[in-house]
């Protein structure tokens, strides 16, 4: 059976009408690593982009077993049930460079969530650098707010670089934790902890009820010691338990209270920051991507690399020459 | 008084001759901004590389309060003495780009070390980039074996990035550690102590020795489940007192060790990779550098980032639109 192309104009038409086929098929263009459906991304992108901008982006964390998934599900399926949302999860996985594949966004992994009509899953885009991976699921976010979700989450795994670009996209940053506390103040990165927003020890259930409350105490102390965040927000710790579905209306009430704090314009000036902080790095990825592959590069790189490699030249003296080549000849003109 | 600038030709000379003015002048020269001092700076390397590759390169890392200075001043001062040996000793500070000076490498610290004619210390260059630091003490460092040093070191402190840039330019990678096993085991982070062909626990004495002698074995243990280290070398773990002047002789026999176990060939090996990744990083930095300041790129960027700014564009349209300007110019010749 032949796959149907939708053209730029036809996905712009079925994104904005909210139709989950169109949305798919949208991310998967963005997703695509050749160079003529990058420019129709681009174009979808640009068309698109004035329909954005207007969901709550909240960025979710946490060390693996800490139970990400399924407090995503009773989270967005209570955002869906209660305040009547539409809620897409993305994931970034940062492990996706070396599988190439997507494990962290798993979509059975949710799947009673998957189900819901008002709910949009997508799994880690896969790609050669995780900044390329992030580059793409920023995109796919512009998609689903122009697709209407109002609520978005971008999801990720606790090992560092991963979470900064995840910040770097989001409005509110959650930081999920595991009870019994202790260990887990050194077991989580300090600067993982001095970026959220907010504390939730999960599985605060059972025997677990008074490990988390005191692993709450331990964390309230430490948040102390941090350093403020900008525009008035002091992070916040609670428990919950997804299992039970205690503590999701805590942490929801807290991100409302997180955006009125914060106010509108603030949220405006932070969002324009990381759009400036977005072009720096796809310019730093993209430029090194072009350069290695212009012919005048890939004509002279093979030599000088050896000359260096054999210690006969310096880089810095290696990548003049290079440099010169590309970048001079533009000059002239 | 005029400060008399020396020829390309007259600092050739002098390092050569193991003139410590001309060392210090050349150095001078590696880390000046000024666009005439890089290309006099890369004419000098590269008339010296021929003379360079010669002396035993260590890497020593270990947190603020390790005892780094002490270590270092002891364990050159016995080199000097026992062995006849010229050492140099080059600092890595992460924190130089902050605040444009250098802390780490101050060179009162090691006030007897620097009275040493056999000898030499400088301080860490500063910065915009911690990868430009980086490289300023990798060209610093050829400079101090075209002057005869035959042992290089270089410290950096425990904070993750600048170890693995000192890993990447050194042989022998000493991490010095802290009595008192447990706290530190959590403490240091686990890349750093996998990249470490040795560790040290200093400051083993007095009280501290039992002390000291429990975190070795702590140590022991933990090395037991790290990955091995290439071409067959096992990571050693030793005691020393910097102040007491013991475990210094056992550090420099684990070096010898580690030398011939690895072997001449694998060693060659191992700094040609090098180089080759040192050119990929100069690639990165000085590329983006050079295309930020490029006449074409510095007139559209302030109006394409001011709309990526405000939502109008996304940063790949941006992006391709500036790489185009200056790369595709130089294509069409």
């Amino acid at each position: 059976m032949p796959v149907k192309k939708f053209s730029i104009g036809e996905l712009v038409e079925r994104i904005q009408g909210a139709d989950l086929l169109g949305l798919s098929k949208g991310i998967t263009l963005i997703e695509s690593t050749l160079a003529t459906d990058r420019l129709q991304a681009e174009e979808l992108l640009n068309q698109l982009l004035p329909k954005t901008g207007k969901s709550i982006r909240i960025g979710i964390t946490g060390v693996p077993g800490v139970g990400k998934s399924t407090f995503i599900e009773s989270f967005a399926e209570y955002l869906i049930k209660e305040h009547h949302k539409k809620v897409a999860v993305l994931a970034i996985d940062p492990s996706s460079q070396q599988t190439k594949g997507s494990i962290l966004g798993d979509k059975t992994r949710m799947e009673k969530l998957a189900a819901n009509p008002n709910a949009f899953i997508r799994p880690s885009a896969s790609g050669s650098s995780l900044g390329g991976v992030a580059n793409k699921t920023r995109e796919s976010l512009l998609l689903c707010e122009a697709a209407g979700y109002n609520i978005t989450i971008i999801e990720t795994v606790g090992v560092g670089q991963s979470e900064t670009m995840v910040k770097g996209m989001t409005d509110f940053f959650l930081l999920l934790m595991l009870p019994g506390a202790g260990d887990e103040l050194q077991g989580i990165k300090r600067g993982i902890m001095e970026m959220a927003d907010m504390l939730a020890i999960n599985k605060a259930d059972g025997d677990n009820k008074i490990k988390a409350d005191l692993a709450m105490g331990a964390y309230k102390n430490a948040l102390h010691l941090m350093p403020p965040h900008t525009y008035g927000w002091i992070p916040k710790v609670s428990t919950c338990s997804s299992t039970e579905g205690t503590g999701i209306e805590s942490i929801w009430n807290t991100i409302n209270e997180y955006y009125s704090t914060v106010g509108e314009s603030n949220l405006k000036e932070i969002r324009k920051n990381q759009n400036a902080e977005w072009l720096s790095e796809t310019l730093q990825n993209r430029l090194l991507e072009d350069f290695l592959v212009h012919p005048k590069v890939l004509k002279r790189l093979p030599k000088l690399k050896q000359q260096v490699v054999d210690g006969q030249i310096i880089p810095s003296f290696a990548t003049q020459q290079l440099i010169k080549l590309v970048l001079s000849g533009a000059n002239k003109q």
